[in-house]
């Protein structure tokens, strides 16, 4: 039965996990690479896309053929780029005391990233998450990832939550858009390095510098204990 | 004598060269050699003020003491790690035919960087700039660096030009408050990585994507041929 209290389902990158610029830089290695050249910031403007979309649109910009066998070495390298700067990647501030508060209130949470367990995996780690425990969906479980609605369902189906009353807590404007695709309510985190006008012009009915200030302020969310 | 037609001056990192998410990288390491942890973001909405309030505001949010000794080793550690990642700094699309355009069309020209010259002289390389023929305003000039307006007075002075019409152009919210501060227009660009709205309600009379952008945009600004 779906219960229709409230629940919250979080973004990874960006917003638990303060791994956003790691994934730009690596990115930016990647399409170097491939003898692709792009300013960073596009890069950036485009990360916590499902990575088919994200690869279809940095490419689009520079008017290159998307071949499958450019997409796979590209993924590959990026994933190898990143891996090696994970030494650089920290839990955000208050992500792992916004977890264990939500655990001890009995409000569900769930992660939805568009990224792979490959990666995520030691996002995971770092937040001291078990993935065979902690209700997690990646991109490798769903057909479409953001900004389509897919993941954050996927997430609010895994909790047996009604999407309509989730709290969905993302640092990008593809998080908002796909919790207003889902029909969820938005929030959006700072920390990862995105204007506070984006996020509430894609929809965040609400936006904080990071978990920890999300945290001091939940009972504006409907995250009392 | 002061000249009253329209002059530009310009920031250097994120405005004329792709090298604010490298600086960001290069922070992130000095920080973290003196065992501080800081979030990305944070660093990111830092970058582009003058290096001693930089590192004064960074280290009141973690409130940790500001003194000589950590200063001097956080900002070589800075230049070390920096100089380090330039091998991925490239000019932004459109900067080296937009200072070409300037030059043909008589409209004087000159750069006012936060940086020190120890670091900048690398990106003036890129842009196949001549320290002793171009205008340049380095942070060693100057008592205060931006969001103070001194960078871009002593520009426009160096090129006997009115503030008062001249545009300025950069990339972060600190380089359109000194523009403001000056007396100067300031005309702000996304290539920073900073949003369209912080830009704007810093003061941008006009925000573009990059060089490139505001070269096919000039004549809105007064940079006709």
């Amino acid at each position: 039965m779906t219960q229709t209290g409230v629940s919250f389902l979080f973004d990874l990158d960006g917003t638990l996990i303060d791994s956003v610029y790691q994934h730009v830089a690596a990115w930016q290695q990647a399409l170097h690479d491939a003898h692709i050249e792009l300013s960073v910031w596009r890069i950036h403007r485009r990360i916590g896309m499902s990575g088919g979309l994200f690869t279809e649109m940095l490419l689009r910009e520079i008017e290159r053929d998307v071949t499958p066998e450019l997409l796979a070495q590209l993924h590959a390298r990026h994933n190898e780029a990143y891996i090696d700067l994970t030494r650089w990647v920290r839990p955000l501030p208050g992500a792992v005391r916004l977890l264990q508060h939500l655990t001890r209130a009995r409000i569900p949470w769930a992660i939805a990233t568009s990224g792979r367990m490959v990666t995520a995996k030691y996002n995971l780690e770092l937040l001291g998450l078990d993935p065979a425990s902690a209700v997690i969906v990646t991109r490798d479980e769903v057909q479409r990832a953001k900004p389509d609605p897919d993941l954050f369902i996927a997430a609010a189906a895994r909790l047996g939550a009604a999407i309509e009353s989730a709290v969905i807590i993302g640092d990008s404007i593809w998080d908002m858009l796909a919790a207003r695709r889902a029909r969820g309510l938005g929030v959006g985190l700072l920390s990862g390095g995105y204007g506070q006008d984006e996020l509430e012009r894609a929809g965040a009915i609400r936006v904080y510098e990071d978990p920890a200030d999300l945290l001091d302020h939940i009972d504006e969310i409907g995250g009392r204990a």
